[in-house]
Order: structure tokens, then sequence, then C-alpha cells
């Protein structure tokens, strides 16, 4: 008879009659074991008779995964990852894993079915009757389950089950209904792309230790820049953990194209640096100068139009009055796609100040940048193949898993020049291949995650006519939403027209406050509007949209569309949605 | 007859026989099939008989694993990811993959098929028989393969080749005998937990969207707090891209402690800032002081002993030597474990120094910090609790994949104020939960990656005993290595006495060099010995161990050991792999 002390592994017998010699035996044993906590004595059972799948049933309700697996592999391929065995993982522990002496079996067996744990959650993250979050407050979060760490090691078993919970309190980012960020949506290829990464577990500093990831790199980025429209693709460019740092980068490269002596001397060395960006655009312009030690105050907001695009009159006219007060504008941080409006800045107009004024011309694209794979909609960047760079992130509209943001230079050199700082023990000068390719040094970071190759095989899988494909959906998708918010009872535009990228932004208003007269108290009563919906939304699961107040406008809801698995029935979906949780508001 | 209009979906019948109605005329088919390039004949042969392996054998070469799956599932399970259809991926496209109609079963086969490379290179990196590296020169690897990025997609089995050839070229990372980088070895829980975090695909800037995570994050980081000696774990930090961004964060924050105007104003506001650290420490210091607006200049490098140590005394002179001038010294950065030499600074004369000048004192332990979680060498870092900032990157010597690294403050809030910005478009303050949990604004990215779950998971795994275990482990070995160097013909260490860290610095010298003096043209021909057995080894593919030179010392091998696979024979493999590579010179 098979015993816990027979040793972690144990074939179940294919007729599943169990102990062959003695059934009354097992029989009794595995009563006794049912009563064991934990699930061990279903798997127990499940050992004995050789069918994990009948003793689950037979009133185990913990997980059944550790022990679903047959022994009933015929695949002649090595490494067989049929997981042949029936693992009890209840009595495995990491250690037995690879590298360990026969670690080879139970760590297939254990990876074979965290895969499982992972599909399972993939299937059902694209399932329309799945909710997409199971939302529990911070504090039950905490108290539903130990979170704590410990010295002793848990088994395996305990392991799969953290995987399972995990998941089960996330957020089902790929979910067709979920709508509450820049990025969503989960590709296929994509995901098998990152999991290649995280496999490779490796570094982009040199290409001794990254060959490929760094050539893909190379070509990635070569074919952005064409795509931006620098002759021949040429310039430079990096992956950088978020737009925040890439946006970062551009300043700092900015200042140094300026004044290379910032380096070594710092800011006490240069006059007064001036950064203008609009009143719309993302809040990292600020984050970066607070850390470049230049200051928010020196961050100068230029006024929007109703649709949320700079006004390059009022562009000029800070720059001029910057210059009288003796500063150095330095930067002018144009937005493609701003972040709430999906507002364009008018490119080519900022160009040509930037020109006259000489001033490095930067475009945070990092929403909008996904436009230029539509022959349809890249107009909307006309210009951006003048800026000095280019902040793009494939993985907000191109929908590339997270994160993957990458800064375009159009000066070859400068990044280098930049920020190398010739660490001998990584940046070896005598080495035997070209050392070009040793990419490391023009970064911020040291070590950096390889954020490219989900991109590069993903555009291998879609083309470029498939990123155009998805963003021409997307944003026919908007205008749907625009064309029925527009004509429904109940709903107001933030800003008229249809918009320009795929950010609609609106207010719900409730029966009770259509009667009211256009007051403060009106507004004070919309701004809870949506906040109290958006918080029904999450308790439900069944969707997810941000909201946020901009300048004098209170809350509204501003949706986003870069899930490729969103259909019209979903933007309906959400239209009823809103009117079923706020109507008795 | 399964014919390739007939669908993308072919099911190979049980008992192989193919077509059974006409064997003949499969049979002929088939060998008009075999014509077809692309392996694309083997594939349909292979449908025909149902029998994937049989007809790659028969002379086909091409990937086999696309159609290399039976029809033989007898699962239960929901989603069935055993594959049970033979896929034609030669037919099939990204398009035809979740959350496309019926997407659902290409989706599980292609996600299966590419989790079985992975495994299989999982498996290959344990394995010794195989070489670390496929070492091709950058030219020769652009031409091999085309890499380009074009209009129109590929299909599926592209696609898997694809990943197949990316490991192929890929350094096994996870190899026993790969030492090259302070990051080595591939962990399998670690492995899991980042797949899952691939699939969660989320960010980590709200609880609203990574609820699981951000609690997993809080949870971590008190634990390494408390470890590294804060009263209750007290205090505040954050994951980071890395090391060198967990350095610039502590100088940011230290700076801001100091002078909080410098956020509004920039440098401009404040006196001239001085920074202090080691002669040997991270090149990230310059780095960031370059970054930040503090300039390269103000980093005074601190004299080291001849073990790579942080000197106290000569740390108390330049600062004095810097208030005399006027300025403000606001950084002391002590290094435990030195990238090359392992060095410990003297931690508790350092504290003794920052606190009798009010000066900020962090820790960059980004390779020495897992000793913290070992009983037996913990004392190296003593004084680190008096720290108020320090760096720990899991992803070094604790073996978690990357990237893992932690900032840890010992101040609550000062992160937040430093960084925050108030985006209202994200950290809406009407929200439904406590928003403390919305760590996204103390940050200086605005998207961040999940860098924690792994740790989280690993951490589970092993037990804290299970890190100091492998820690112990690693350190054992590097003394193995130093006790046969010290005693081996044609070796010399770089300097004297017994590791602390598991860096072991030494020449080679090749017999022919062994009999000269001591002078210029001995360094000179020494200097280039390691280069060029480094670069054997990376043509031989068999090890990989890194080299520089330091200071006046010249080029030499920094072995170090933080990879859980390697054994006392991967050390005795190194040493007479140098040997083998090296003796002609």
């Amino acid at each position: 008879m098979a015993s816990p002390g027979s040793g972690f592994w144990s074939f179940g017998s294919e007729d599943g009659s169990g102990d062959p010699e003695n059934p009354g035996t097992a029989r009794a044993w595995c009563q006794v074991a049912q009563k064991f906590t934990g699930g061990i004595g279903n798997k127990l059972c499940a050992l004995l008779y050789g069918d994990a799948e009948k003793a689950a049933e037979s009133g185990g309700s913990e997980p059944p995964r550790a022990t679903s697996r047959k022994a009933a592999c015929s695949c002649n391929q090595k490494p067989c990852s049929c997981s042949k065995a029936d693992v009890n993982y209840a009595f495995l522990h990491a250690t037995d894993l690879l590298p360990a002496c026969d670690g080879e079996r139970p760590t297939l067996a254990f990876l074979q079915d965290v895969m499982d744990i992972l599909l399972q959650y993939v299937v059902k993250s694209f399932d329309r009757s799945t909710k997409v979050i199971d939302f529990h407050y911070p504090n039950e979060l905490l108290q539903e389950y130990n979170w704590e760490l410990a010295d002793q090691p848990q088994n395996l078993e305990e392991i799969l089950m953290h995987c399972q919970t995990t998941l089960k309190y996330a957020i089902k980012t790929g979910h067709p209904r979920y709508f509450n960020q820049l990025s969503t949506g989960l590709d296929m290829v994509g995901l098998a792309a990152d999991w290649l990464t995280s496999t490779a577990n490796t570094n982009m500093f040199t290409y001794e230790i990254a060959p490929v990831f760094v050539l893909l790199e190379y070509v990635t980025l070569k074919k952005m820049r064409e795509i931006i429209g620098w002759p021949g693709g040429s310039g430079d460019g990096i992956f950088s953990p978020g737009g925040a740092i890439s946006n970062m980068y551009a300043m700092l490269i900015a200042r140094f194209k300026m004044f290379p002596e910032v380096k070594e001397k710092g800011m006490a060395a240069v006059p007064r640096l001036i950064a203008f960006t609009s009143e719309h655009s993302h809040f990292s312009l600020k984050k970066g100068a607070a850390a470049l030690g230049i200051g928010t105050d020196s961050v100068i907001l230029i006024k929007c139009d109703e649709r949320g695009k700079m006004i390059p009159s009022d562009l000029e006219r800070r720059i001029l009055e910057a210059k009288q007060k003796g500063f150095v504008p330095f930067l002018v941080s144009a937005t493609a796609g701003t972040t709430v409006y999906g507002a364009f800045d008018p490119l080519l107009a900022v160009a040509d100040i930037c020109k006259k004024y000489k001033i490095w011309m930067h475009v945070d694209a990092a929403w909008g940048g996904g436009l230029l794979m539509s022959r349809k909609h890249k107009w909307k960047l006309s210009g951006v193949e003048r800026a000095n760079s280019v902040t793009w992130n494939p993985h907000k509209m191109m929908g590339v898993p997270l994160q993957c943001s990458a800064l375009l230079v159009r000066e070859e050199g400068l990044m280098q020049s930049c920020n190398q700082m010739h660490a001998s023990y990584l940046f070896q000068q005598d080495k035997h291949y070209d050392l070009s390719y040793d990419t490391g040094d023009k970064a911020l970071q040291c070590g950096r995650h390889v954020d490219v190759f989900k991109l590069w095989l993903m555009w291998r899988a879609k083309g470029t006519t498939g990123f155009e494909a998805h963003i021409d959906k997307c944003l026919e998708l908007a205008e749907y939403l625009y064309n029925i918010i527009k004509k429904r009872e109940g709903y107001e535009m933030v800003f008229d027209g249809k918009p320009q990228h795929t950010n609609v932004c609106f207010w719900y208003v409730p029966p009770s406050l259509r009667v009211l007269e256009d007051n403060e108290e009106r507004m004070s009563r919309l701004s809870k509007v949506a906040p109290v919906i958006k918080a029904r939304m999450m308790e439900y699961g069944t969707t997810m949209v941000s909201y946020q107040p901009l300048g004098d406008k209170v809350n509204f809801f501003r949706m986003v569309i870069s899930n490729p698995a969103a259909t019209h029935q979903d933007i309906d979906f959400l239209i009823e949605e809103i009117e079923r949780l706020g109507q008795d508001l």
C-alpha cells in the first residue's frame, strides 16, 4: 500500500483500482485519511485509488490541481512535460525542484500545474460571465488570507494555492469590460513572449549576456524611428521602465545637449532652465523636473483650448516671458494623446516655435504614439518627425504587456554622452565583439529588464497592419460610444466634438439631477455621482472605467478603449451598467 | 481526406492510420506534400497519418513542435490544456487566438506549445553537458536570421520558431557554470511567479488595479525592514527598476529631507550639496548625481583599504574639507558588498560619522543585502540598522528573477512628500477604499511593473531559512575556490584574505609569464590574459566569468557565486577550464 512515508512519488495505476492486493484496506485507510486537514486526505486517497478526480468529488473542496493528473502519457517528447506522474505536492518543497538531483520530474509537473492555473485564468479573463474583479477592501483582504512571510518553507501544494488565491483577487485586466486604464487587454503572443523573457532571465546591459535581446532592441527602435519619420530610422533610443522615466530621459538629454557641463558641475553651473508643457500634460514632466533639480516652478504650464490642445500662441508668449526674465527655455514637451482628454497638441506649430527659439522639442506620445501605426489616424501626430525626442509606450495603445515604453532620440550618441560612466567591470573595452552593442551605459539604470521581446514578437505576429487594425477598431468603438452618448438622455459630453483618440469624457446625470438648474448645488451633487457608480461597479465587479475632475470640471467618466477584446456590445453594456448603478442617485 | 482548405483544425486519428478509407491516396498525397517548403509538407503528412513524429523522422527537419501533440487527452479539466487537437500553426495567426471567437482551443494549444519550448529550455539550462552560450558575433547573428519587422503578420508556426531561435542564442543564465554577473541562476518558484505576474498584467500604482500585489509589497517591504533592524519594521520603501534607480531614490530623498524647497525651486535654491561614497562603490551614485543636477564633481570618492572597504578617517576628513569650503554634505553612501571585491564598508563607523555631522546615511546593499538572511554572515552588515535608507536587490544574492530591487527608507512619508504630484486622474481622493494603499505617488515612475510577487512567492516556498541555506552555500563555495587558488600554481589573489562575500578576485598567470620579473612588461602581458580566456570561454560556451581592471590592478577575474545550481565540481571545472584555455598564453 502506498503510504506517505514511501517517497514523494507515487504512480497512479491506470485501471484505478488502487492497491490491487487489498482494496478493502485501502478503502478503510482512505476513510481515515479524509479527515486530515488541508486536502491531504483527498490526495492520499487519490494516490491509493489512482484517481484524483473521484477522490476530490467524494467530498474534498481543496484544490484538485495538485493531484489531478493521470499517469497516462504516451508522448515521445524529451523532456516530457505531460506530468506523467501523480505528484503529491504536499510532500514536496522548492528544494525538490531543479537544480536538485532528480528535480526534473517534479519541476516539470509543478511548472505544468502552474501553467494550468494560468491558462484557466486566461480563459476566464475573456469570459464575459466572469467578474472583472472580486473586490475586497484592503483590511478584508489582509484578514482573509495569511500573506505573512515566515522562517520555514511551505510545501508546493501551498505554493500552488497561493497562485490560485492571488489570481482570484486580481483584476482581470484582459477582460472585455475592463476600461480602467490606458493599458488594458491581454495579448496572447505578448504573454507568451513575456513568459519567454522571464525564462531567459537576463539583463539588457551588454550584448555579452543578452545577445538576441540587444539586437531586437536595435531592430525595433530603428523601426519605430522610421515610423516617426526620421530619415532612415537613424537616431537613438532605449526601452525604459515606463513613460514617466522616458519623459525624464528626454528632459535629462535636452538639458545635457544645451549645457553638457551640467553632468559634472550640476545645476549650479547653468542658468535657470525652463520647460514648457500644456496644462493637460502628464504629471511626470513636473515629477521629472523635481527629480532633476530643475524644480517644478520651472515647468510652465501652457494653456489649452477647450479640446485640451496646447495653444501655440500662449506657448510663444510664455517663452518670451521667460527669456525676458533671463531664464533659458530648454524644453517644450508637447503631448500626443493627453491622459484625460486624449488631445493631440498641434505639433507642427510647436515645432515651428521650437525651431525659432532653438528649444528641444519633446513629444510625449506615450498614449498617442500607437496611432502612428494607422494610416487613417497618424495625421494627428503630424510634426512628430520634427521632434528631438519622442516617448512612445507600446504597452498602452498597442496592447503590449506591461511594461514596454520607448524613448526615441533623433541625435545619435547623445544618450551615451549624457549618461555614461565607463564602469570598467561591465563595459570592458577589450572585449572580443563590437562594443557598440553594449547599450547599458546610455541608460540611467544599470540592470535593465528585457522589455523588447514581447513587442518584437507581437509585431512579427500581427505585422504593422495588425496593429493598425487594432487601433482603427478601438477608435471606431470610441466613436460608437460618442454617438450613443450624444443622443442618449442623461449624458453630457465634457467637451464637444468627435474624439481624436479613444478617450470619451462624459457625465452621467441621474434623473434626480436632470431637473436641477445649472448651479453650484447641481455641480456639487454631480461630482459625487461618478465615484459612487465606480464604487458600485467594483463591488459588483461587472466593469471598470475611470473618473476624475479636471480644472473646473467636476468628476466625470473618462472612458478609454485600448482593449482588443472589447466589442460594441461591451460599450452598450457599460452604458446600461452606469444607468443601472446610478439611476437612484 | 484532410486538406489545407478544410479548416484550421484537424484531429489525428488515434490509431494512426490516417485516412482509413484510402491509405494509398494518403500516402501518395503525402509524398507530394513532402516537397513543400517550410515544413508544411511534413505537417500535412502528419495530419494524414495522425503521427507527427513518424512524419518528422521520415525526412523533415523543420520544428516538430507544431504537430507533435496527439489527440489523446482523457482529462476532465475545464479548460483542458492538454492540447487535445493537432493544430496546424502554419494556417493560424495571432488573430485566431483569444479574444477571437472560437479562440480558446488554438490559444490553449499555442500557449501550451510555447510552454513546452520553455520547459525544454529550463531542463537544458541545468544540464552541464549543454553550452552556457552558443556565441555568435553581432553581425553574424544579424545575418543568420531575419529579425526585421514587416507590415504583414507571420503565422503561429513562425512565431513558435522565433521562440526557439531566440532561446537557442540566449545565455543560459541558470546554467550551473554561469558566473558572469551578480544575478545568476533560475529559481523555479520565482519563474512560476514571474509567469503569473505576466499573466496578471497589471500596474502597481493603485490598490484599485493591483490589490493583492500592493498588499504583498506592503508585507514584503515591512519584513525586509524588520530584518534590517528598524523597530517593528516601520518605515517606507518601494520596489524600483534596479539598484541604480534605488540609489538615485536615496539621493533624491536625502536631498529633499534636508532642503524640501528643492522640489519646487530646484538646485538653484540650495547650497552646493556633496555626496560621499567609496572609490569602490557602484557607478550609479555618480550617474544619479549627474541626473539629479548635483553633478558628478560633487560626489567625493573616499579611499578604501586594500580589501576595498571605505576608510572612515578619510570620510571624516573629506566631510570637514567640504564644510570648510562652505559646501553641504548631505549624503554618505556606504556599500555593503562592493561590485568587484565584495567588500563591506564599516557601517558602524560610518554611522557614527553621519550622526556626528547630521548627514543622511545610505547603504547600498544591492549585492550584500542578501547576507542579512544568514545568521552566520549578517554581522558583516552590522550598523545597517542605523542607515536612513538601504538599497537591497533580491534579484542578486537571493536569486529572485530579474528585476527585483528594493529601496527601504527609515522615515515614513518622506517618499510621498518628495515625489507626489497629486494626479487627480489616478489618485482620486474620493475613492471608496483606504487611499494609503495607493502607493503610486511616492514613485518616480508612473506605471510600475509588479516586481514583488516573485520574491514573495519564493520567500513562502523557501522560508527565510531557505534563503539562508542558499547564501551560506554560495559563501562556502567561494571559500572553497579561494582555498584552491591560494594553493594552486599559476594563480595570484588580487587581495589577501578570505572573501567576505562570494567575490573571489584573482589573476591566472600562464606558464610563460611565471618566469618573468614583476615589471611593466609582465603587467602588460598579464592584462591581456583574462580577456583572451574570456573570449575563448564564450566561443566554447563552456562557462562564463567576468573580468575587469580596477585602479592600478590590471585585468583580473572576478568570480562571483550566486547561482544555486553551482557545486564544488563546477568550481573545479572553472579552474581547469581557465587553465585549458589560457596555458598557451
